[in-house]
């Protein structure tokens, strides 16, 4: 397992992290400058930031940098009530995979989306099922286009809180039956040890409860753990989508999921993604650049 | 699967539905008046609103109007920070059995505990394997003495936001892993039918979006099925604990699920629980039952 004690070069910032500072929306170019300044080498921006800027800007910004995509957020949202819905969400996934491409990204990270509706709080149907059955689809169909452009998706379970809205994926073996069903691993042996085009970004938010995920993370092994991503689960939690803790002020056992994952081969970057509306967005950006910086080394 | 639309005999009311009435806690003499009076023919109290009346006087009351426990609410949170708060949980579940065959309950429902501390929001460890080790060697413990008692214990396993603080088993699979190693079927076809010492209680807001549900209430079997809870997934939720919904008013199918754990042959009552502290704990405990009637009658 690598020492982070010493140094930040794996640290990543999901740019959702400091989507706020003081409570104002932050511009992405500001993000990755603070992240340069500090020597973070990687970044993983969220689609609506690269927007709001320009993907050019930020495509050209990232390049001067040298700055690495541990991820780019995110794919996914793949079930709709109607044809025209399902359609819509193909056409915008494939432009992410574009985008990826062209901010030289790691991997697609892909939400799955669940039962249309939900999010708005007026789910169409009760399906799941037929949900699951639209995310296998939709992710079958991209699959064949990220392929071609070479870019890996990696399906992100997410917490089972947020199975109605979110994401009908809620542990790592669901989300590898996926993997396996649709991008089967190859016989041949120098291709089995290559990265997959279909695997998984493990975010201990979402998985850190599941009394199988010590399995699951040797079954998906090193080719198919494309993202690992840390925040920490806060007791009480006071809201489900944004009171994420920072790492180490919660309860997750993170250095013992990192080992899991890491045992398996994994070199990559941990990417900080703290969704947190009441503490962190509230705060002064370079504070919560620095304290992930601190709680990378000492709590990761 | 049992028709329920013609009359309520299969509802239960957990009584925690109707803990307050207009935000005012109510005496559990009242809640089962008031149930009586309705023809609800079974109910699930809680332990501490039993104790505030008194056993004595509930269990008379409960006799007297010829109701059922659909189950006893609860036995449980096993793990602890040293040998002392261990063996005040086992004594304290002791306590529980005795209670639950005083009041002649279909079996105590065991909340199983989690993080030592972590309710408080001070875990002190986050050592979820231990925690879950503590778990199996309490109600190993316990099995032995509900077994003389004849009181069946039926493991709750609570959904995944709850792992850190109030249990460490979440999905179904993990809760019958350890109802097989610690009561084992027996081998004898005749024992084999009867119903199991150690189950479990499905709710299905624990359980719903669980992709594996399906198939481990079949592999539950009517042996290991002791209890089953509805309400419904409010999206949005703005709670993790006090915010489920009525039946019908969220995104579970319920219908779907209780015809899964009916074709296993259970055919015991649905207990209706919905904590609610933002909306049927304001209301009128009368408007809040006849809603749990008419709701069983068309959305269950």
């Amino acid at each position: 397992m690598r020492d982070f004690s010493a140094d930040h070069r794996w640290l990543s910032i999901n740019t959702a992290t400091v989507r706020m500072s003081r409570g104002v929306e932050a511009p992405l170019t500001d993000i990755i400058e603070d992240c340069a300044r500090r020597q973070i080498r990687a970044i993983s921006p969220w689609r609506a930031q690269v927007a709001a800027c320009g993907l050019e800007t930020i495509s050209r910004l990232v390049k001067a940098h040298g700055l690495e995509l541990s991820g780019y957020c995110r794919g996914g949202m793949f079930p709709a009530a109607d044809a025209q819905g399902l359609a819509d969400a193909r056409e915008d996934n494939r432009r992410a995979v574009d985008e990826a491409c062209e901010l030289g990204a790691a991997c697609l990270v892909l939400v799955v989306g669940s039962l249309p509706g939900a999010l708005e709080g007026k789910a169409v149907h009760k399906d799941m099922a037929l949900a699951r059955n639209q995310v296998r689809d939709g992710i079958a169909q991209l699959l064949e286009y990220a392929k071609k452009a070479r870019m890996p998706l990696a399906i992100e379970p997410l917490h089972p809180m947020y199975a109605a809205d979110r994401a009908c994926i809620n542990t790592l073996e669901q989300a590898l039956d996926v993997c396996e069903e649709l991008d089967p691993a190859p016989s041949d042996a120098h291709r089995a040890s290559q990265q997959a085009a279909l695997g998984v970004a493990v975010d201990v938010y979402h998985v850190w409860w599941d009394p199988k995920l010590r399995a699951q993370v040797q079954r998906a092994g090193k080719r198919r753990l494309l993202a690992f991503h840390v925040c920490d689960w806060l007791t009480p939690t006071v809201d489900l989508l944004n009171d994420r803790g920072m790492m180490g002020d919660g309860v997750i056992d993170i250095p013992r999921i990192r080992g899991w994952v890491e045992a398996q081969g994994f070199a990559g970057y941990c990417e900080a993604e703290i969704f947190s509306a009441g503490n962190w967005w509230q705060r002064e950006r370079a504070e919560v650049l620095d304290t992930c910086i601190q709680r990378h080394r000492s709590a990761v």
